[in-house]
């Protein structure tokens, strides 16, 4: 028996016994893509090195999954001082471990050029707005479906997630359907601008045309109002997928907004859920993933004990200092790569498999 | 042992030996949708009340499927007659042998309200201008790695296709890669209108970009002179996950032209690759399967031996006099219907639950 590095959480014992489901088992790998214009306000996100070209992160990240390159940008995604897409562990995972790979287009500026699910989802707008989304029930409808099919030849589902600016348009659902989730999401960026994303989500939330009562009894119209495409395509697959099989949500704060979507939308699919995550996000002293899926009910947190700290990279041992954290299911794909594996690929692989990508992508973007 | 009801029409010792890989094995279905403006030509296609409404069917199939009723359309494809759609068969076999199911959008006017994979498909041309097709080789390239994913927790594939018109461009594209297609492919209507489909395949083969010699090297252009948008989806997924596990293509002489494709792009995925069609395609003396499947090399042609002349439905038992015939992967989820449950399912359990549903779906139609 080897050590397996997973760092439990939040309800040790369910997330011990959820593990052991998983244990050496095969899943299949979906992430989630979307837009929002809300990552271009000035001081959102820090995933694409300007605002504007965030809307290529997620058609880029499932490139980067599919061909171990992007091919709608140059190099990668990157961050403004130059640090790669975490999609670069999650490339490492899967190739240490191989498992089918879908992506899902929530709602997209920019298709990727590789094969997708369509759950007839479109961009979202800036959530300041109050109406974010177009139709969300649609595309959570959709969504359960495809998670149903998903989950007849599947063992269990590892979901992720790519949308630039995704953590305030979490917390502006959060707080749409009655969480506190204020100073808890987490943040792609070093020092986490709380108080830039709370202006934004309370702006959105009060110019929503529901009432929060509605908001709160509805998540499709706390959606509609202030969420991103990702999410209720996540939500959907979520809630179809775990009424059968086990699901791990790929994710950190983000995923934790889509797993109290699921609680409102399929509360009985939840039973089947858990959280799987990095270290970096259940050891954020600017955040509190634990302090959100509290409020949703007693629900595992599985991290990977991931540590890029000995790495002679800097583009990768920044990640201990808290720089970008998790994303593309990075959290959730080491840790069921480590189950599947039964422990023989852990954190030191990985950082081996994580540093030969980077070393060549980074050799790639310099041409 | 039950009595298994297939015929072996063409390679009996292959496709007895393909037969034995499947038995009791639980495949995965998907249907690839196209549309083509084609179908829009008078007298080519049946596979809607009207020409203008051919758009529309491939994705009331596909909703057919996934919901057991259309949603983009009220009632079901019906042919000018008033016969349903054979996607009326798929669905009951589907509903007696439960398997996971994808739509693949190879290019579509009328998407489904359902979800479905997008491979960068776009609808095709009247194939008499010589450009049908806008970029068959990204669709094929997307679907190869699209193909090889759904291999990977697969034990095998089955895959159909739904697109009004499509005999007619299979008849350009096996003419434009120099396989004699003339007279031979099939027709949704019971008198089959040859002189009509040689007439629009041979001027779209003469206005090609391409030089016949540049068709019969690469399926790519040919596709992109008169191809439709069904095809290099088909072909490409049908190449991808053919390098690994057993793909049963399900249609007629439609999918005979996307074997020939897949012959020129992959050869080596043929070995793993068999038709499985109906009873009245391998049996329909207006049109010859066998002679075009030959030209592609010992292919194996399963036929599912469907009966319907017992029906007291005028709509059903009118399929042994040769309307409709096929399609949505009909005949081959038949097949594989009966060998997924050893024999226990066969021709008269398929017409018990095709007339269920036939008279469940009449009384929507009627409401």
């Amino acid at each position: 028996m080897f050590k397996v590095d997973i760092i439990y959480a939040l309800e040790e014992q369910a997330g011990r016994q959820f593990a052991e489901r998983l244990w050496g088992k095969r899943p299949t790998y979906a992430v989630v893509i979307g837009n929002t214009e809300t990552a271009k306000i000035p001081g959102v996100s820090a995933a694409g090195a300007v605002p504007e070209i965030t809307d290529f992160t997620p058609a880029a990240d499932v490139e980067l999954l599919f061909y171990g390159r992007c091919k709608c940008i140059d190099g990668v995604p990157v961050t403004p001082t130059g640090v790669p897409t975490p999609g670069i562990i999650t490339m490492s995972a899967l190739q240490l471990a191989p498992v089918p790979q879908y992506a899902i287009n929530g709602g997209v500026r920019v298709r990727p050029h590789a094969p997708f699910f369509d759950v007839e989802g479109t961009p979202g707008e800036d959530i300041r707005t109050g109406r974010a989304l177009k139709d969300p029930r649609r595309v959570y409808e959709n969504s359960v479906i495809l998670g149903r099919e998903l989950a007849k030849n599947n063992s269990y589902l590892v979901i992720g997630e790519s949308i630039a600016g995704g953590t305030t348009t979490a917390l502006a659902t959060l707080l749409a359907m009655g969480y506190d989730g204020e100073g808890k999401v987490s943040s792609s960026m070093i020092d986490n601008p709380h108080s830039v994303k709370t202006e934004i989500a309370l702006e959105g939330v009060s110019n929503s045309p529901f009432s929060q009562e509605e908001m709160r009894t509805d998540p499709m119209k706390a959606l509609q109002a202030v969420g991103d495409p990702m999410m209720p395509a996540a939500a959907g697959v979520v809630a179809g997928a775990a009424e059968t099989i086990p699901v791990l949500m790929a994710g950190g704060t983000q995923m934790a907004a889509v797993m109290a979507i699921v609680k409102g939308m399929s509360p009985g699919s939840l039973s089947n859920v858990a959280l799987g995550t990095t270290k970096w996000i259940v050891q954020d002293r600017s955040s509190d993933i634990r302090g959100i899926v509290e409020q949703i009910g007693k629900m595992p947190i599985l991290a990977a004990d991931l540590d890029f700290s000995a790495s002679v990279h800097d583009g990768l041992s920044i990640y201990e200092k808290g720089l970008v954290k998790e994303g593309v299911g990075a959290g959730g794909i080491s840790v069921s790569t480590f189950l599947q594996t039964q422990g023989r690929i852990g954190a030191q692989e990985m950082l081996g498999a994580v540093e030969l990508n980077y070393v060549r992508l980074m050799a790639i973007m310099r041409k």
